[in-house]
């Protein structure tokens, strides 16, 4: 291995040194939220080349393309070869220098081609066609490549209205990985959607049972977080800009589903009050359940109108809001603990403006007899970079349980995002290690040490009861 | 003392120690806010045992021991042995490696009982029995400890309902330590709390007036001014979620105060405004007087209903809120400036997003004569960590003056928390030394030990005018 | 050259040593957004002392000396001489330690008067007279001063009233430098100003052209946008609170003109959409002229009323918003870019809290063929400190691509504060250098090298196409 992603990469003293490759390498992976498809999982998919694996569906690289001045046809383009593509991010790549993607890009050329050559037009062409090869080994399957990085457990990103067909066939394999389907209806609670009745038809469809009224679809959810029980899964997931400041109200929202079904448009309120109330009844189910519920908010999606008629959703023109998020997060959490039907809960955060009131805020609502029952998350989307993970650790340890963190996830597309674990893990042992050169963490690495374990595998094994 | 939390603990360079042991150690304190009983000041309280000293009251333990999942009745349940819930914190303080908890905990148990082993499931019996003993010295009963730890002065927080007996007795004593009320009116402002009128009754008997309209309540109000400067006071607080941006109105406050006080509610808006005209006086007054007000800005309270209705407030379910900070500010500000009646000022901010503009903010008002009129205060609550202290006196001094700085309080409702004045002053000299060392400040010890001798004591003592 | 603010000032380590000896040093300055005085650019405007030069009209220094508690006379008054206000400059001085003016003021009496003495009441008399004395000398007039720091390039801050007459005599000059005005038409935009119809008078006069409609204020902004690109301006500039997140509007602006014009008051919702659509406007002549668009956010001005009406605007009473910004910005900026009508951009803030998000939300509209086409601007105001420069670096380089990054800027109304460009090269240097040693960057020096050269020159060069 050479200089750079090398060996020690990002441990810069011999405690961290010790604790990374005596307490962390070796932990299994329970990467308990991402977006693999469970397709590719089932099928074991074999890539056609490194431009399918690395590029296809990857809206982070596409938007460091297009802020170094690519031409979108090399990016999104239908018109362009799949080698041209890669050249162009190969162009792209000197020009990541100090963003995330510089070391993410080396670091899985390293661990999953052992290429560490830095990659740029001159290097492109080497690495494209060694990695291309490769791709055609057996290990190099979508699913192997997820086996290979000792990974116990998978759990994907499903649409209730997903048949989880993938997911069946997969519980039945026999390849030494669990994967398990996470309940996301993040559909069935934006009536603002244009094509929400759609929707909620094809629902119905999947269910045999027509959804006329709100009490339907409360009975079609119900149902359907059995059937993904029923499968394995133990975690749901909500993607939302922040949890409105408003009550739920069963009446109300009855009323606005029939409007939004007829083909109405509802006001605002309407729509955050109908969001609130779904999610009040579903997380008292998921509760019922022993489920963990997620929550990832504060971004602020689709924000190129040109690109979004162009090409669609989840392209690279996503980023940060700036929502008041507080009072609403207080507000529903209260609501469910109140009834006493909190579940253990991961709140996400996508500003880091927001990391220390998050932290405080799920604090107020732990309890006996789960040990860190409320989650402050591990960092999400433009926080998993290394400033951001340290600012996430940093500001759980201060505002609660370090000790207690289920550790961390991919939240990838790509079957090559795994040694973000391993890098979450550097920064991780880098940081404790810091703390005990400079004596203000004992220097007793069996108890530090033990830390590490349980953030890498240990707590996310207690927390989450997959079977 | 041994290897963690050591003499030179927290100083990474030789100029950081130097500033820390020639300029800072010995150095008196003023504790210009905290939250010490003046009863258990004045009779000199003997304390029961380490888990009533250290564990009663102390809600910031309580939260760490409910995010390890301990069972509330060992926190603040009355079936539990005071023995039993003492076990359970040590069982929980290994888990709060990387918290501040951990370093205060082993700061008190070294500073004050000279114990430095780390305090776990194993050391604990053995600790609390040496503790407990020694809390049956003369010099650890409860003034005596402050007394010990070369503290001038300290200021309590007093309702202007408090007949203030104690802080009479104090003041008579011969002990060598002052101790002053601070007049903290947050009831006076708060219409919307269920007992207003229950309250304003009893601080009407207080006075012996009856309370019957508007202008009656700040007669009243001036008149506990009065009354508190008497006796020593010169310092007010408010604690506020934020200030609203409306301006003050006598007649709207009126009939608010009329409709409260016959059983009616009112709006928040008319809630808001009460509040800034009650406060528009105040700190006139105040200003009259030559005290200096403070607000702690950005808590939000109670947030766990559960809690609150079986334990009340202050339990450990309190946190940061994301308030829109600056613009009320500016206006209340501005208000009492354009009528020369803008008292001494320090604010107080309880979530780091608002440190930058805070402390741009109140320097807007900064004049003739006093250096450093308006204040942006010293790390608060759950800032009051390692990296929040740091984060303060980078801001302080990236957008004011640091050296004008009146420094550290503790804020504190325990008796054993006068250690964080020595961590405080560890933090400042080892920036100032690493600032020193990186070349981006003169090496210049005299100098630089001057301005630290000044933030520890000097500046506090100038700038209070306690008699 | 003495200790501090020494040769290798801010270099930690021979990485940063050599990026900046051997790639930073050297490279000519663009410095493409300031407040330098045009006549005084023109007429080569000798300083009568170092008052003059370095206290006259720099709030920095003013809120400082207030925050120090000096007398307002010897900080605007007219009753001081100009050696007292610098004597009680040079009190102050010592009580700058950690604030940036402690690191300008020594920076900028080394670089141009090579006096490396700390400036305090003692040193005070001999300073002045040794900078008074250089002053009279012919390389110390305010041109030679600028053209002396190896600038190329320098865009100043016009009012569209502005005739531009210095500009055309600074254009027809041989003196080594060019000079350009800036777009900057805030006064146009904001219509609850008390003199807004004598603005749009006097503006209508210069143009000779009476402005009678909302069309008659669009047709004189487009021909003074013609006459500014004739000139030679590539650059527009807005100063704004936030982006209001409200749709622009012809026919509601049109209405608002002429109640604003015939004096009637209008409405905070009015004036928002008003300035919306005045924006929507200007921002396609910008981009159909291929100009840069710049927007500073966040600042809240004018916050003290006693100075305002005593000492006017820009005296050092002006700090952080805390306004929510995103909503309104990708609203904004979506509209443009809708109409393929958004010119190049750079969005500088003034609120840390903020460098996120932005740094996010512009990069949503970076497209071919412009690298770096949205810019996440240098740190402005009082985020221009070595933390602020840091944070923002940090950010840009997480969020965006520091590779393709405009660079620095003065923003200054002094002759003296070219030293910045210095202070930013340095931090540059050395935080790339600390990646390097950390081995989170390839230790490339050539290919670091090559990016710092871009950041400081040759980026600012191809982006802005000056001609």
């Amino acid at each position: 291995m050479p200089n750079f992603i090398y060996e020690d990469f990002l441990l810069s003293n011999e405690f961290s040194r010790r604790l990374y490759h005596d307490h962390a390498v070796d932990m299994p992976i329970i990467d308990y939220h991402n977006h693999l498809i469970p397709e590719h999982l089932a099928n074991n998919h074999q890539f056609k080349d490194l431009t399918e694996a690395w590029l296809a569906g990857d809206h982070y690289k596409w938007r460091a393309m297009r802020a170094n001045g690519i031409d979108e046809k090399y990016i999104t383009g239908s018109s362009s070869s799949s080698r041209e593509k890669f050249i162009k991010w190969a162009e792209t790549v000197p020009y990541t220098l100090g963003n995330p993607l510089f070391h993410w890009t080396h670091l899985e050329l390293g661990r999953y081609f052992e290429i560490y050559e830095l990659l740029n037009p001159t290097s492109a062409p080497g690495i494209l066609n060694q990695a291309n090869e490769m791709l055609q080994q057996e290990e190099f399957r979508a699913r192997n490549l997820v086996v290979n990085k000792n990974v116990e457990v998978v759990c994907t990103t499903d649409d209730p209205s997903d048949p989880l067909i993938f997911h069946e066939q997969l519980r039945e394999g026999q390849h030494g990985l669990k994967v398990f389907p996470t309940f996301r209806p993040d559909k069935m609670c934006t009536v603002k959607s244009l094509d929400y009745p759609v929707y909620i038809r094809k629902l119905g469809e999947l269910c045999d049972q027509e959804i006329n009224t709100f009490q339907d679809l409360l009975d079609v959810a119900c149902q359907r977080i059995e059937d993904f029980n029923a499968i394995g899964c133990r975690l749901s997931d909500h993607g939302l800009t922040h949890l409105p400041d408003v009550n739920h109200n069963d009446e109300e929202s009855a009323r606005t589903f029939d409007k939004v079904m007829s083909g109405s448009s509802v006001s605002l309120q309407d729509a955050e009050v109908f969001m609130i109330t779904v999610l009040h009844h579903l997380c008292q189910w998921y509760a019922d359940k022993g489920w963990t519920q997620q929550f990832h908010l504060g971004a602020i999606r689709n924000n190129n109108s040109r690109l979004l008629n162009t090409q669609g959703t989840d392209v690279g023109a996503d980023s940060m809001g700036d929502f008041q998020q507080i009072q609403g997060l207080s507000r529903f959490l209260d609501g469910l603990d109140a009834k006493e039907k909190l579940a253990r809960t991961i709140i996400y955060n996508n500003n880091p403006v927001n990391n220390a009131s998050f932290a405080t805020m799920v604090a107020n609502f732990n309890e006996h007899p789960t040990p860190g029952k409320m989650q402050f998350g591990a960092s999400w989307w433009f926080l998993d970079q290394y400033h951001g993970i340290i600012a996430q650790l940093q500001d759980l340890s201060n505002y609660g349980l370090l000790s207690r963190f289920v550790g961390m996830l991919t939240d990838s597309r790509s079957f090559l995002s795994f040694p973000r674990h391993e890098y979450f893990r550097r920064v991780l042992c880098n940081e404790l290690g810091k703390e005990m050169e400079a004596g203000r963490l004992p220097e007793d690495i069996k108890m530090i040490g033990s830390m590490v374990e349980d953030i890498c595998y240990n707590n996310a094994k207690n927390y989450f009861n997959f079977e």
